[in-house]
């Protein structure tokens, strides 16, 4: 297979990017077709992508286009039927975050990755790709810090997009499932185990309109692990210095902290404040390296049949700790896993 | 009072530095008398801090030397009734922290202090003396991160001491009560409320000797504020690096952090390893002058009359907090605190 | 102009990485052609860059070859008459840097780009497109650091390249012209003025080698600057922990600086050294992506008729000064520059 | 000798840190008598520091207080008279940095010290004595950094002292006299050896005084050393960070920076400017420690016959390399040191 031909369903923020990687980035890959129910997201597909192919109904884009791979990155609750309709279209998989919004979906999914061995699926996980994050997973593989026993996340959102995370506060799910997947499966894939029990807290000091949907503006989650390792999650959405994503390995010769300061660029100011480090703005600046990278591990596995790393059961594992943290938060309680 | 006259009891690790700091860093207060019962102290006392009167016996101390304060540096358990019996003997008392073992017995200092309004009592949470952590307190105050809602905090001990802390495991409460009460300190402190509910999980990866002595070398805690704030403790006794003390207070405008890297001093190396930064090998080389401003804090409230910042009720609050995540950690489920 | 034709001359280490942004990076950009004296070159090129049309002489591929611009990244003593040859067959031309080794051919350069107003030409100062670098550039115009005064440029080569740089030594035009050329650029840059006199020093402690072939390891230059603005650049060739380049503008108001710590990524160790952060190793890891945008920008120029932001004068002013410095260091006088 | 009885002379913003740390932090230090020719500054020896015998007179001091050494915190241009004085009396002397405002009065000091080697002389370059700089010595020492060949010294005032330093610009040296002279001294203490060769430039871009006044607000100078080293130093008066001190030992195995942000305490502040490190405010700030440290060796040396780091030759020659740096920058020349 010379080019893998894809077509893209989704084209918002996230879309986009994933649209933009495909069409100019990654010379493996043809963009050929998009689908969306949004007619500007099409619009955008044809004058900025550079797709004439473009559909409003996804069964139909699957039926009709001449694509050997599909890129899902529609609203959630979608991903899970959108996969097992592609894979047994004969389509390759890229879906991103999270896999689906319950169990029942994601096991589903399972079903359909399994009825089709001979092609890829992968999930976007994208922070495994970020060279930061594979640089660490690198080092404790060398066994430089030893057995990992412990991980601290943080991921706190700009206060910047606060107002917009109210409005879809009702159906986001809760902070934990909107905002803590990855950090769940950085837990998972940095300590190599299973979480087994969680306790969780949320709290909402500045934006009550968080706790009037039902949701909290902050989120804390600690975590034991079946080998006694333990995982400690931070999540939030009112960070006033940008987009703060820090993540710490432990292990028992030393440890990994990544982007304590997430930092914009290499430039330290020095002003009236202090030592000034300007700091990254939003998820797409962050992560806009790692997007295109696992892009391109995507259709690396298309062409040479290689599995990818992030499997369909790390999204359902991921789904079901996301599940069970928000239900400890919501309960106020201990909650098993699994 | 010209000077405050001083006999300290306990004259171990900690105890020679409060010795020497009040023998010669705070010309306010004349280190009179020492007492201990253990011989080469009560040596040290006389060769190296200048003290003649040296006295076995507690009681004996009390009633015969011509001091103002106690400043007592014993063993955990003795420390409340020597409070009170110092309290009852008309002097005023500096108590290295925790304040006991058991809330009964912090009750029962607290009762010797509250007898005795006359008296300063001080506790020894030298953390609030630290000049970070007073830049953080002062910026608080001032409104800096709006309202303070969650506090992250972290104490790692080097692992040059692991071996030494096993020996003691048996007998140390275990690591909550050994190494979490200046975090704990620290959470009520910034956040200005207290706890009501804690879970928490211990971890040992490294040395069984841990776990063979009932005991953990890594310990995690997630407590609610009655203010529905959030506090994560993370302690540890095996940090390669040196003595690892690290704070985060979030507060709705803004947060604050100290000491990511515990650097040793201003000076980074760059070697073939990289640009390095050398750690604090140990608590006294990180507290060593929060150690000094504490004493002379303590003596300046002896001279003026005013009290001192820290109050017999945070110890006991911090002991009770403390005894409940001992709790939460041995039962495995979460715990009410009061 | 839907896609800009190129044909790629030199593909040594920095030939290669601009030869696979044009074959990969740039949608705008179809690589046609390359040309080279080195065979392996050129089967690098059809093999790994899927380049039919090779060739072994320069002026044939201008012939002959269907492109509309050239990029030159040759021995830098070719960089003049290739670029005159490319200007008068009607290509638009990008040529690394620096222009040329000596003034003389640096004007023969510019007279071609005079010559040929309808052609866009652009020099390979990759640094100004570093996201840092612009980002700095970008603060200093909005007025951030008030009036830039002063600019103190380090750039230190790995101890790992130094065998390698010694066998060059004879020919490389000394340390001044093989390594602070970048420096002087942005000197002159972030300044906005010309230099108008330097003295510079040269050492050697590690390497014998380079002395033993007229050149040093280290040099160190002090430029004033027209307005009375002050320059300093540090260069070398044995830094153990990787590549360092850092930059400090000085302000009325601020400064700003880059890469104090040339980190290599996000991630900080903290093991028994310390904590610890790694460094890049080199020139194309520290700016792989400069060299991406920078290319982006040549091409965006071709198909928009913009010209470029680095002049042909930027390169002939580079090399004078490179000059003047080099004469400052072999000489020890002051010397005048112009 | 049990304490060492100190008589001060000179109680300005330093002398005053100097007498509280005699009066109340060396416990081996007594301090008996205070002179200066400012009424107040003795009042405050009486009321601040204890001190009851107080001249206006230097020499009436000399004559008359019971002291066995003299501390000398004057006008530079009274060091070098008042340092043969006092040890032709008898006394031991630490004075502070620099010896004296030209050469010959460097030798009339460097004689008197000469005429007396039964008594201790120490200089006051203080920074010798602070923590960083000292660790820095010590691994050099050590051969961490191999041969250390290049020094980059930088010092630059806080913005909020220009004022002041306007209106003594006239008689202050000039600014590399004024403000170089610790830089020169710790390219001296780490090269080892001396330098031989020096360029100057100096710049006013902020503060048109410092021109009106024959002085420049920022000077540069490049050093070579005798045994093929180079030192670079900065220095400035217009930061708005802070004091900002910084320096860089570089060898052939490695190098070690010092404060590349001068850092208040060990907290980060995450706002919306990004993340903020407030900066010290000011010398005293900076280097308390190092004035307490300094002063300590001092009177161990007069207690135990040691002589003193810091030699009555290191301020001579840091003079000489003072007055040749202002020489270059006046004359705008190259100018041989010696």
């Amino acid at each position: 297979m010379e080019q893998v031909r894809v077509g893209i369903v989704g084209l918002g923020r996230l879309g986009k990017i994933h649209g933009q990687n495909l069409a100019y980035q990654i010379p493996k890959a043809k963009l050929c077709a998009a689908c969306s129910i949004v007619p500007q997201e099409l619009e955008f597909a044809k004058t900025q992508l550079g797709v004439q192919e473009v559909y409003g109904d996804y069964r139909e884009m699957l039926e009709k286009a001449e694509i050997d791979a599909v890129v899902i990155v529609t609203t959630s609750s979608e991903h899970c039927w959108q996969i097992a309709s592609a894979l047994d279209a004969g389509k390759h998989v890229f879906c991103d975050k999270p896999l689906g919004v319950d169990v029942r979906q994601c096991l589903q999914a399972e079903a359909a990755v399994k009825r089709h061995p001979e092609l890829a699926f992968m999930l976007g996980f994208m922070r495994r790709y970020d060279k930061s994050y594979a640089y660490a997973k690198q080092k404790i593989e060398a066994g430089e810090i030893g057995v990992p026993y412990m991980v601290k996340a943080t991921g706190v959102d700009p206060e910047a997009l606060a107002e917009g995370a109210i409005r879809f506060a009702k159906t986001s799910g809760g902070i934990f499932l909107d905002m803590a997947i990855h950090d769940i499966d950085l837990m998972r894939w940095f300590l190599g185990c299973e979480a087994t029990e969680v306790y969780a807290l949320g709290a909402t000091f500045r934006h009550p309109g968080f706790r009037e949907a039902g949701d909290d503006e902050t989120g804390a989650a600690l975590y034991r692990f079946e080998n006694g390792g333990i995982g400690i999650i931070h999540v939030g959405r009112t960070a006033p210095h940008g987009y703060h994503v820090e993540t710490e390995v432990i292990g028992t010769e030393g440890s990994i902290r990544i982007s304590a300061v997430p930092e914009k660029n290499l430039a330290m100011l020095f002003n009236s404040a202090g030592a000034v480090t300007e700091c990254v703005e939003s998820f797409p600046e962050r992560f806009e390296e790692a997007y295109l990278l696992e892009m391109r591990e995507f259709i690396d596995c298309v062409r040479s049949g290689r599995k990818p790393g992030v499997s369909v059961s790390d999204g359902t594992k991921a789904t079901v700790i996301g599940c069970a943290t928000t239900e400890a938060w919501k309960k106020g309680a201990l909650v098993k896993i699994q």
